[in-house]
C-alpha cells in the first residue's frame, strides 16, 4: 500500500490524538557514550616521566603483499593466533612525551592533521590526546625524529602549515636527512610510495619547517638522558633510544619491528615499508637478542596502545607481553 | 672540615651577594603531570557498549600464605615470569557498565570510600573514574553483584553511607544472600577474615541498604543479555556472567581466578580468598576449559586494566592475552 501526501497527514492528524507515551512515568534510557577513553598513559622511568600518546591506529584489508616473504594465510594464521581478525590489519601509532625534569621532549608526532580528516579520526589523534594528557605543544622543547616516514613526521605541522611545536628544537638523525633531502636520491626514487615520500618531506622540512632542523648523530644523548642508537633497515637512518634515568632504563625502539604479534614472533618476515628488509631483519635480531637477554622494557611506536613491554624467546622469535597498567603513577 | 655555625652564617652572607641565576632568560622547565590517565575503557559486545571502570590497584609484600599450597618462591617465579616484581603482589580491580541499549548496569562496585582514604587513593577509585568517563550514578538502573567480598560490594555505599546508585535495583546472588544474612553461617564463621567479612556485609546490606535487594538465580538474565552463571567455590553464590548481543559474547568471569599470570597460568593454585579452595579449582577447570574451547573473550574483575582477553592452553594451565586497546570505540 502506498501513501499518498493526503492519507499521511490524515495519519498524523488521528495519531496526534493518541498519547505516544505510557501514562506512567518511564525513566528515559542512558544513551550510549559511543566515545573511546582519551587514548594516553603515563609511566616513569626512574625520575623522567614518559607519556604514550596515542595517534589512533589504521585498519585495512590484509593483502599477499603486507609481508614481502610470506603469504597472506601465514600472516593470518599469526593473527588469529593473537585472536585478532585474520582477513585484516590493524597498525597502532604511538608518538611519546617525555618530560626528563629539564626538558619536554617529543619522540615522532604521528600521521597530522590531514590524516585525521582523511580517516575520519581513525588515525591523527595525537593533537587531540596530546591536549587531553594536559601537554600543551609550546611548552615542548625539542621533537626527536626517528625516522622520516609520514606517520612520523606529518605532525610536525598543523592544518593550516604551521609548525605545530613552534617553540620546540627538531631534531633528525643526520643520516636521515642527508638521504631524504639529497636530489640525487630522489631523483632515482624507484616506485610510487618511495617518490611520494620524498615529495611528502620535502613539503614537510622544505614548505613547512624551512629546513630548520638540527641533525643529530647515533651514539649522544639527544636529550638528557636519551640516547640515540642506530636500527637502520626499515630506513638508511632509522634510530632508537635508550631511556635511562638511575638504575631504570627502557628501549625505544621506534619500527624495529612493525606490529609485535607478526614481526617480533617471527623476526624474518619483511615488512612490505622496510626500505632495506636485509638490513631491517638483521637489525631486528641483534637488537631483540640484546633486549630479551637484558631483560629490558621496550617501547614500540606500532605496539597496541599503549605499547610497553617486556619480550620473551619463543620459536624462532620473540613473545611480546604487555606490561600491566597501572591505574596511578 | 666541620662547619661551625658562625662559619655557616658567614658562608650565607657571602652567598646572597652572589647573583644565583644567570642573567639570560631561562624558560621554565615543564612541571612533571604526575597523574595517571583516567582508568577506564570501552568496548562493544554487539549493539552493547561495556565500560572498564578501574578501581586501582593494591600492592602488598608477597608472603607464604597468598597462595595456600604454592611456596612463596614458585609465586615469585610466575611473577617474574611475567616481567613483574618477584617479592610483591598487586592485585587490580574492575568493576563494569554495560549499557545494554536500554538499561545501564553496574556489575560490581569496587572497594569503596573508606578504602580509597586508608589506601591513598590507591584503590576505591570506581567513583572518580566514572565520573571521568561521564557516567552518572543516579543514571544506573541495575546494579549486579558478583559476591559478597569487600572489593565487590563495598561500593555500594558513599563514604556518608547513602546509596552510591540511589535509583538503582540491586541484584544479588540468592545463594549468596542466603549465606551471608544468615546468623547461624555467621555465627559459625572461623577466623577473623570470616567474622569480618560477615560482619561487613550486614554494615552494607543491613544498615546501608536495609536490605533492599533482589535475589537472583542462576541460569536467568539479569539484565537484557546479561546471563547470570554458576561459579562457586571462591564463595558459596559466586556469579560470573555471560553478556550476548547478537552473535558476539564476553565471559564477564568475576572472580573465578584471581591474576590470571598466577592462576590462569597456574589453575591448582588455591588462592588465600577462595573460601572452598578445591571447589574454586574445580569450577576455574570447567570455565576456562569452556572459555579456551569457545574461544569466548573472557572480562577479569582482576585482570590488569582493563581486563579484557583471550586464554590459550599453555603448559597445565591457560595463558590470557589482552585484547589489543581500541583508541576508537
Amino acid at each position: 500500500m502506498e501513501l499518498t501526501r493526503r492519507d499521511a497527514l490524515a495519519c498524523a492528524a488521528a495519531l496526534s490524538v493518541v498519547p505516544l507515551l505510557p501514562s506512567v512515568p518511564v525513566k528515559a534510557a542512558a544513551p550510549l557514550a559511543g566515545k573511546q577513553n582519551a587514548s594516553f598513559y603515563r609511566y616513569k622511568v626512574g625520575d623522567a616521566e614518559v607519556t604514550v600518546i596515542s595517534d589512533g591506529a589504521n585498519t585495512f584489508p590484509l593483502n599477499d603483499g603486507f609481508v614481502l616473504n610470506a603469504k597472506k594465510d601465514e600472516v593470518g594464521n599469526a593473527l588469529e593466533r593473537a585472536f585478532r581478525p585474520r582477513d585484516k590489519m590493524t597498525i597502532y601509532f604511538g608518538p611519546l612525551v617525555i618530560n626528563t625534569g629539564g626538558k619536554l621532549v617529543v619522540i615522532d608526532t604521528g600521521n597530522g592533521p590531514g590524516a585525521f580528516a582523511a580517516s575520519k579520526g581513525a588515525v591523527g589523534q595525537f593533537a587531540a590526546n596530546l591536549a587531553a594528557a594536559g601537554i600543551d605543544p609550546k611548552a615542548v622543547d625539542t621533537v626527536v625524529i626517528s625516522h622520516f616516514h609520514g606517520d612520523h613526521v606529518n605532525g610536525l605541522l598543523t592544518a593550516d602549515n604551521k609548525l605545530a611545536f613552534p617553540n620546540a628544537e627538531v631534531l633528525v638523525p643526520e643520516v636521515e636527512w642527508k638521504f631524504w633531502m639529497d636530489d640525487g636520491e630522489m631523483s632515482r626514487a624507484s616506485g610510487e610510495r618511495m617518490a611520494g615520500l620524498f615529495k611528502n618531506n620535502r613539503r614537510v622540512f622544505d614548505a613547512g619547517l624551512n629546513r630548520k632542523v638540527t641533525p643529530y648523530a647515533w651514539g649522544k644523548d639527544v636529550a638528557p638522558g636519551l640516547l640515540a642508537v642506530e636500527s637502520i633497515g626499515h630506513t638508511p637512518g632509522h634510530t632508537s633510544y635508550v631511556l635511562s634515568s638511575g638504575s631504570d632504563r627502557v628501549f625505544i625502539q621506534s619500527d624495529v619491528t612493525n606490529d609485535p604479534d607478526l614481526f617480533a614472533l617471527n623476526p624474518g618476515w619483511h615488512l612490505m615499508y622496510d626500505q632495506d628488509p636485509v638490513q631491517a631483519e638483521a637489525t631486528r635480531r641483534r637488537i631483540y637478542d640484546m633486549i630479551a637477554a637484558e631483560k629490558m622494557r621496550v617501547q614500540g611506536f606500532h605496539y597496541p596502545f599503549p605499547g610497553l613491554a617486556n619480550l620473551v624467546k619463543e620459536g624462532a622469535g620473540y613473545r611480546w607481553i604487555p606490561a600491566p597498567w597501572n591505574p596511578v603513577i
